[in-house]
């Protein structure tokens, strides 16, 4: 039985924001009612292309009367503010990453939203990956025996620009916290956080006091360990992959082949070409799921999204992290 | 500069006819404007998802004068008239493989389509696949010198239903007249052709005097040679490999993963899913690219559309191998 | 419990000589004992190394009455003299392949090898190879069903001077002999033989009238098929791989890496160095198998030794695809 | 020009005493003089298999004036005061990791070497695995440009027994101090050591206060970043695995497969069998070329051997890795 649309206001038309404006679209329950920025041509480029109502006023979105939910893609400082409104005016809300880079405004925003019962979720698309997800769920259902070691290998393929390394938060709150998400997804009750940061190749880095190279080790009460090993350049591309190793065995997501060919000559042997470009080509498909199963989250059927809870331990974990690289202590966490 | 659409008829609305009106749907230089199909629900069925007018007649659809082009997904038996009627009528044609299964009818349309000036292109899907496509541009950019050896290893997931042996015209005209075409996208100048055919498990090929098992090689003047390996069943899936060996090196086109995940246990190490289903999946995207190829070839643009003499060589090539199977003699072709 | 060791002759003393001297050396049930070699330095070289009383009469060797077992690894052409003389003094014998390049001579040795109870085993040293022989015993416990298709693609690195392809006996006789006993190890009842050669690259193949590019395909009567991918030259390396199909399922054999080392760069991604050198090397762990099941053979103990009918059955099917690929035909067999 | 062979004076005929009993006899340059252990009849088994004079007293071996070299492989207490009394009889010595458990006592040991001009090798095999080797050439070459990041995965097949873990010095002392030294050996400035350990999973390591799951990252000055992965048991078999990252690339060691065989079925593709048993196996090589490249170093030519310093700069790694696991702060190390 087909169900009335879901009808999505949209903040935020920037590059993420185009990424959900098409999901909407694309997904079959889901339509793109409202469009706000207060660069107004971009929300008007949005409904050109996908249909709504075009404004320059989030407030007025909130207040159209003419939404289901509200999907947040503008920058992060405005996500806590938004998300209240939202809330407030009862309407369930999918935020992009992080909620803030200040926990004390997270933790502000906390009871609101646990009191409230309207349901936010928080946009880590890569839960949505399939290869990831089903590498959960066999872990789930024991093929590997109890998980005891998680290496999360994640390297963007160019640093950003030093302007944006300045406000970025740093590496861990901008880059890790997808990591820190994924290592959750995989094992939630994390204890302790023990990260390493380094300047090895990025100016900006260096101007702006980040790191650019970083290992994290988070440690669960039952032993088992995760270790992210983050860099903010890779030569190959956009290199994302996962192992996850148990008592009686191991699973492993490789990078996305950009084709399958493969080249042999007298200088080498089974050559492929270089993994693809990017994330929003990476999780393509993790971001169209991800706005399918946040539809399921909004009708109030069983959805896997993660939550603002998840969104905080998420930024909990990056501040630990940060802590640890800059102090040289393990820092203990309670999430 | 955007152009007004190419207005497509489509004739058939079965498994193969519905792929190309999605297709049509989804070029952005394409429109579907009339649809024919004898079982006229299947036409409707088709317009109502994707547009046009529905017709349980072919002559209707021709003669309509809203198309630019018409595109034969019917069954075999109707290409041939339905070819030269489009002809006829100056609409170029997008015909599905095979034209026909006898020669003599294809033989006896050639000069019309020759002297017609209209452009008939036949449906060789697998020409459009980036990754065969890729390992041809490399090939004839000198990456691996002269191209001596061509190996296609092509295997369908299970054998047809024994009804449909009985008038699929045998295996070489039915499944291997691809691989011809694939042999001839690389090597367009056979010259010979030996094929061996066994019945090594398939009730419905004994039943019917075909094949289920086939190798077939073709010899070029220059001599190349291409090995065509042939099986009705895979048990792990639709195989499609290619390997194209020169004086330098060799370029290979691996099987489609279904995911990036792999398993290591005790037992086994590395294990990855089984590759993917059938053809629709597996050449979605060359489709797709086949339909845009053809849009340009109505436009009067270059375009790398296969030409009737490529569908007319594919079936010489089919009865050379069939021959050669059945009387045990190498077959010389002239195409 | 430890035997005495089994006195080996050895006839030869050149490459391959070497090789098996060595083995014989090696084997913990085996002692070299005479050596001979018309070119006596060679057989001296030998015993020098590895012990023995060198000749250069192989007559002489054979009358010793200080040997156990002959190795003949001397030029094609002595094989089945030496081989008679063995037989008749009584003495096990292992020679290399092939027993000669003329069916008609190796017919006339065959009731005398048959009725004199003297072992005669064959130099396939392929059999030995673990990976083959595993892939062989996972086909006969029946780990991919019925066995439907074998591919065997084997490429030497580089074409041999034009005198050696002069004298060769031709592709088939002297370098694809090895496919076709490899054919044999898991399809012994091949029934008929179709071969395509041509000349694709080599001066000295066009100049003796032979072939450097040949693939062969075998039937057997149950409906499986073998196909035989050769080439005189591989830029690569020695390429040396088998695709054994069955019905439930495929088992492969990889070429033999050379480094455990992967190299990824923005150029190309996993591209690990070229495979190894050539058979000496590829083979070295077969040839001491080779040799300690020989002494099983002599000692009169199970043997997976190929014999002397396997040696015939080889170069039958040498004979037939020499035929099939210069006069178009399938051949049948009798083996 | 074949020289003098350099004669070796053995202590101890454990497991790995007799590796190097094999090395040192199969080596061209090299002969087994003198074989100690004070269980005399383990020292009588290696001489009937080698050759030499056996005995129960290292003092004897080291004062019988028949000896060039001195090779420990007793027992880790021992190790100090046999380097010591060897360097004062001027003997070369080559001794097996680690050289104390117990920093001090090396520390007391250090100016004796360092003065003596006595060369005195440690025995970290995995240096010249060749493998590791050509990367770490390719590295210093400049293929992959500056090297920013290096994983080590380092597990063991099984968990050792709790009796061994009681008096190991703990799991970074005696699994990872061959890490430390591989880190080194690609990056020899380390800074500063972080680590992570829990107990996971063997009742042993929880028993005597050890880890069998650790994480440690060690900083240098320049910003590069190493990882270690440990654990104490693998269920796939000794899991041996590099990765070097950097500016222009990437360079991995695999494991070493025990076949070319890969299986494909309809439950999975390209399972290939579980790799190798342990270090003797996988390090075979490698144990054999240490002897070699010692042999150099008793000839005063140049050679790769690790040195004294080396091996105390690994324990002092693996000290800081267990007081920073235990105490949750990084330790800055001095080298």
């Amino acid at each position: 039985m087909t169900q009335t649309p879901v009808r999505f206001g949209l903040i935020g038309t920037g590059r993420i924001g185009q990424v959900h404006a098409a999901s909407i679209a694309a997904a079959p329950d889901a339509a793109l009612s409202w469009v706000a920025d207060p660069f107004v041509d971009g929300a008007r480029g949005v409904v050109e292309r996908f249909g709504g109502t075009a404004t320059d006023s989030p407030e007025a979105l909130i207040a159209s009367g003419e939404i289901d939910a509200v999907l947040i893609a503008s920058p992060t400082p405005t996500h806590v503010d938004l998300i209240e409104a939202s809330v407030k005016a009862g309407l369930p809300v999918l935020c992009e990453k992080p909620i803030d880079l200040d926990i004390a405004r997270v933790d502000a925003l906390r009871p609101l939203v646990a009191s409230s019962g309207v349901p936010v979720a928080l946009g880590f698309n890569r839960r949505f990956d399939r290869d990831f997800a089903a590498v959960r769920a066999r872990v789930a259902a024991g093929e590997i025996g109890e998980l005891e070691q998680l290496i999360i290998i994640s390297r963007d393929p160019a640093a950003p620009p030093a302007d944006y390394v300045a406000v970025s938060g740093g590496i861990f709150r901008d880059m890790t916290i997808h990591d820190f998400d994924m290592a959750r997804f995989f094992l939630p009750e994390i204890v302790s956080v023990s990260a390493t940061g380094t300047q090895a190749f990025d100016p900006g880095a260096r101007q702006h006091g980040d790191f650019d190279t970083a290992v994290t080790t988070l440690r669960t009460a039952s032993g088992a360990v995760v270790t992210i090993v983050n860099s903010r350049h890779s030569a190959i591309g956009y290199d994302q992959r996962i192992e996850a190793f148990g008592a009686n065995g191991m699973l492993q997501v490789a990078n996305a082949p950009t084709s399958l060919v493969s080249a042999s000559t007298a200088a080498a042997v089974d050559a492929k070409p270089a993994f693809g470009a990017f994330f929003l080509e990476r999780y393509a498909q993790a971001y169209a799921d991800e706005l399918v199963e946040f539809v399921k989250l909004v009708r109030g059927e069983a959805s896997t999204s993660p939550t603002f809870e998840d969104g905080r331990a998420a930024l909990v974990l990056a501040d630990a992290a940060q802590r640890s690289a800059v102090e040289g202590v393990a820092v203990p966490v309670e999430l």
